[in-house]
C-alpha cells in the first residue's frame, strides 16, 4: 500500500491538528496548497509566522492585539468602568460585532473546570480585581454552560460586599428561533424572567 | 465596530479559501496559531513550503511525489499495461487504500466540463495516448457524475477500434448500505447489472 510523500503526510498531520478539522478535509487542504502557486503557498506560511510574531496578548484586558494596550483599553470613548468578563480572548469580537457594547473587556483565559485541573488560580482574575475599582460594573459574559455559569458565580463572591454592580447576560429564548424548538430549560428561564412590556 | 488585528485578519482569510473551510473555522484556526507555541507555528509554515518546494507531478502518470517519475510508475511488481484514469492526483491514494489495485495510475488533471470551459485539450490526454500500448487495459476511473460519465465516454471513444480493453467501475449498491436508503438511479443500475452467484 502507498501513502501520501512526506512532506504531504506531514502536512496533512499538521493541519487535522487544528480543532474541528478531520483528516479528510486536512487532506483537501494539503492538496490545495498543492496546487496552488508559489505566491500563496509563500503568503499563506509567512501569514502563520506573522500571527505569531506581530500578535500579543493585551497586559490590560488580555485581548489579542498588534499594539500592547489593545485599542479598546486605550479608546477614550470606551466607558471604562464597564468591564465585560469573557472566557476566550475569541469572545471579544463576538461582542465588537454587535456594534452596541461601549465598555472594555477582561479575558479570564478559561474558566473553572475542576475536572480539567482548572482552579481560580489559573484564570487571569487578580489583574481582574485590580481593574475593578469602587463603582465599576462587572459583566459576567461566561458561556451559558454549567462551568461557565460556576466561573460567573465564583467572581460574583470575590466580590461580595463592595460597591461594584456585578450583572450577567440575560438568558431567554433568542430572537429568529421558533418556540417548539427552543430547549425546557432556556423556555423555563425566558418565563421566569419574563419582562413587562 | 472593532475587528481582529491586521495580521490575524490576513490569515484568517486565506485559511477561508480553503476548499471546505468557512469564516467561523478559519477564525478558529488562526486563533489556534496565536494560541500554539512559536515552534509549532513555525513547523506549520515549513510545512506548507515544504509541501511546494518538494512535491512535483510525475512526469509520466502524473500523480504527486517527491522523486520523479513516482514510485508506482517505477515499481517492478506493478503490473504496468493496466491503467486506471482518474480525475485528480488525490483520487489514486483512495485506490491505493484498497491495497487491491496492482496495476498503474493515469491522472486527468481534470473532467470534461464544457460549461466551465474545460474540453479535451485541458486534460492530461495526449501523455495517455502515448502510454497505451497495444494489449493495454485502460479502467476508467471518472467520478460516477453526468462529467465523470462524459469524460470516460470520451476517452472510450479515442481508443474505439484498436485492441485495447477499456473497463469502467462497477456501479451499485455500495457495501454496507441500506436498500431503503439507496438513489433509485444507484439501484435501477444495479438490477440491471446484476450478477449470477
Amino acid at each position: 500500500m502507498s501513502s501520501f510523500p512526506e512532506s504531504v503526510q506531514k502536512l496533512i498531520d499538521r493541519f487535522a491538528k487544528f480543532p474541528g478539522i478531520g483528516k479528510k478535509t486536512a487532506q483537501r487542504m494539503a492538496f490545495q496548497v498543492m496546487k496552488s502557486d508559489n505566491l500563496q503557498a509563500a503568503e499563506l506560511a509567512e501569514s502563520i509566522v506573522n500571527v505569531k510574531s506581530k500578535v500579543k496578548f493585551c497586559t490590560l484586558c488580555g485581548g489579542i492585539t498588534e499594539i500592547d494596550p489593545c485599542h479598546i483599553c486605550t479608546d477614550p470613548k470606551r466607558i471604562q468602568n464597564v468591564i465585560c468578563v469573557v472566557e476566550d480572548a475569541q469572545d471579544i469580537f463576538i461582542f465588537e460585532r454587535t456594534a452596541s457594547y461601549r465598555g472594555v473587556y477582561h479575558v479570564l483565559g478559561g474558566i473553572l473546570s475542576p475536572l480539567d485541573g482548572i482552579g481560580p488560580d489559573k484564570l487571569n482574575l487578580n489583574k481582574l480585581i485590580d481593574r475593578v475599582k469602587d463603582g465599576t460594573e462587572v459583566i459576567l459574559a461566561t458561556n451559558p454552560s454549567v462551568e461557565g455559569d460556576a466561573t460567573a458565580l465564583y467572581i460574583n463572591k470575590l466580590f461580595e460586599g463592595k460597591n461594584i454592580k456585578i450583572t450577567r447576560l440575560a438568558r431567554g429564548i433568542p430572537i429568529g428561533s421558533v418556540l417548539e424548538y427552543t430547549d425546557e430549560a432556556t423556555l423555563a428561564r425566558a418565563l421566569e424572567a419574563r419582562t413587562e412590556l
